[in-house]
């Protein structure tokens, strides 16, 4: 293997994070500057802030706002080097790290690689439906939503026009509300007054979910609220309600309707990247990595999981999939390596909880901090200030904050562009 | 055919324009509310500033600060409306305009559906080289750019960091030297700091002109000025010098030595799209549309061309592919239009001529207007203001000052995301 990073023997320990997201973008920082050589491997060359992620399908942001360049955030650190690499396998033994054209030898190694959508075997529903999981996927379903209108806009069948125009989203977490909301905006705003042909009493946002309720993590207050304020929004909430089959134009409802559909976006249920599975660690059924409460697998203590991929083993509640547990796990990695390095033993991970938000739409949120909750104007400004406050980079908070403020003032959005995400098509011109 | 717009007798004569760049727009512009129905027609659903594409490719600007969607600019036309097809054919006796799945009828038909690369025949240009006449190539360019510097910074032999760190432009017109320019900025600037694994030394930008300077069309004081810029940014620029061949890593020179290259961008030649030639219209040898000094078709005197499509017949001097000529074109075609309903005659295109600028670098800049040259400074904020001034849209405008602000003030480029261009890729998740 000609491109491989090999060991300097006798020189400091070397760590190797698996994965740029939170979880490991935040064990970097804490081993900056330390005496560690850091590499940093990444299938991307950018950190996602997924928080955000729904508002680039849904047309409100562009994808660059909600991306940083990982090697910029990286650039003051000298003891930590970037990779650009799929990681596929893991010698545990004799401790490399592959990917297809690469090998990195570790000393420690944190795996942090995310978590993918969780389908349930329900037939049809990987190969049709729409993830929100990564940026390209984002952009995909802008690309196919903006897609639906123009169909919609020209002379055709009312079945086909019905299918065409019923968004569906299974799952009413935090994700599927999010991007409910912002869809139903988007269509009943800025499409509205861009597709004058189209009668936009066919259009229906449909969010479906399992429970009796939306956002079952938070009190029923505050669930209430959000199902109120989604209903008002024109979103049609199917609670009580599994999906039994997807197929490219339909939704097939268990013991109900088939709902005529070629959006459907799945938010449903997370799991672990399939690959993980491959490593020989052990994993939950969901493929979870499990791991020690100081966040180190067992047995093979030089290994820690953090962020999604992690799955605590002494069957305490199951932590959210967030990014403030994903950044503290991320801290807490780094330091239980550091300290294990001075000979002090490891620290188990215990989670400082700052509460939840969920925005549904224009001044409409719902925050849980502490025992209190708030709804309204005030939730919805809170959200902003946090989200605004954990972007990276000046420039993309700026950015953001335009994008917001104008989308707010003049109830539009800017970003509705069709780009293309395919191959280079083959040269049209003379040869 | 069920999907079609479909004429109604009787009433107000249907312009349909198939191209919504500048030509095409302003076209629909000045047919804004006068008594005609306009169908504009494009492949994408926005238009896009083609004169910054180089600094898209160049990592300097989001692809969504160059791109407005055309239904938000058409939207306050009540008579305007907007379908989003491919044009494939067109039927010139019974006056229809045919997509894959669509068709339209005319009375009056604009012809403004741009230029393409021209190739010249040299052997594996049009598969090796990379284009700038799309956002699409402005982005696979920059993807790929980004990607060298990757893979350069890993362990790998020497020829082959040569091949990815030697970037080559073909053609020494105001595009090629606009990207040298923006290019060897990105690279010498921001990368430097992003690789410091990479030495710096290996990295070419290798400007490549037929003739015996750059810039042909401008006075030898500016082009003096331009060569001496790009020397001192580091373009390495070849003149007199031809193109033989380009494989998938080398460029061969007539007579000269082979490059070993992984990135030539050709900018050296325009053509028609060769799907314009099945129209059975009058075409030169570069395929663009013959016209009479009305921009009509000679005997077809409904059909109009104009933009980079469009030759005058006359044999004068061929008008520069720029958009000033497109927007005055777009203008008068619709003018022609609206005298003929009236019954008054076509009038002759006049070129009205308000100068060129080119963009070398930060600070750096020709212009001509009139008689007169201007260089350095002066010219580059001549460039900025006048392209910032002809941006469509308020959020574009500010983007673009912002992210030129701060790329000026902090010698830095946000945006080098390695973005995905691809087909969304098949599900890794659990089913």
């Amino acid at each position: 293997m000609s491109d491989s990073v090999t060991k300097n023997k006798g020189v400091r320990p070397r760590v190797v994070i698996a994965g740029g997201g939170f979880s490991g973008l935040w064990a970097a920082k804490t081993l900056a500057n330390q005496p560690v050589d850091v590499v940093l491997v990444d299938r991307n060359n950018y950190h996602t802030f997924l928080p955000l992620l729904y508002q680039v399908a849904a047309a409100e942001l562009e994808p660059e706002d909600i991306a940083y360049p990982i090697r910029s955030i990286l650039r003051k650190y000298t003891n930590v080097r970037f990779v650009l690499a799929d990681i596929k396998k893991i010698d545990l033994d004799k401790r490399i790290l592959l990917s297809t054209d690469y090998a990195i030898s570790y000393d420690y190694l944190i795996l942090a690689t995310g978590s993918a959508t969780q389908f349930f075997g329900t037939p049809g529903a990987a190969e049709y439906s729409f993830q929100l999981k990564s940026l390209e996927q984002g952009i995909i379903l802008r690309n196919h939503i903006l897609r639906c209108f123009e169909y919609a806009s020209r002379k055709i069948d009312d079945a086909k026009r019905q299918q065409l125009l019923t968004f569906t989203i299974v799952g009413g977490g935090p994700t599927g509300v999010e991007f409910a909301g912002a869809l139903a905006e988007l269509i009943h705003g800025p499409l509205k007054k861009d597709y004058p042909s189209i009668d936009f009493d066919y259009v229906k946002v449909i969010l479906i979910e399992a429970a009796n309720s939306v956002l079952l993590s938070f009190p029923k207050m505050l669930r209430d609220y959000a199902l109120d304020r989604l209903y008002r929004m024109k979103v049609n909430v199917m609670l009580e309600t599994l999906v039994d089959k997807v197929t490219p134009l339909t939704v097939h409802l268990k013991d109900k309707d088939i709902l005529p559909t070629q959006t459907v976006v799945w938010t449903a249920g997370i799991c672990a990247d399939p690959i993980a599975e491959t490593w020989g660690l052990s994993a939950t059924r969901n493929g979870l990595l499990m791991v020690l409460p100081t966040l180190e697998v067992e047995g093979r203590q030089e290994i820690y999981v953090i962020g999604d991929l992690s799955s605590m083993e002494d069957n305490r509640r199951q932590l959210p999939m967030t990014a403030p547990v994903a950044v503290q796990q991320g801290v807490q990695a780094a330091k239980n390596i550091l300290g294990k390095i001075n000979g002090k033993p490891a620290s188990p991970f215990v989670y400082k909880d700052r509460g939840a938000m969920v925005t549904i739409g224009r001044n409409t949120a719902v925050a849980q901090i502490g025992k209190k909750s708030f709804t309204g104007f005030f939730a919805w400004v809170l959200w902003l200030i946090v989200h605004l406050i954990n972007l990276i980079g000046f420039r993309n908070r700026l950015m953001v904050l335009i994008n917001w403020s104008m989308d707010y003032l003049l109830f539009e959005r800017a970003i509705r562009l069709i780009l293309p995400l395919r191959k280079p098509p083959k040269p049209r011109s003379k040869t």
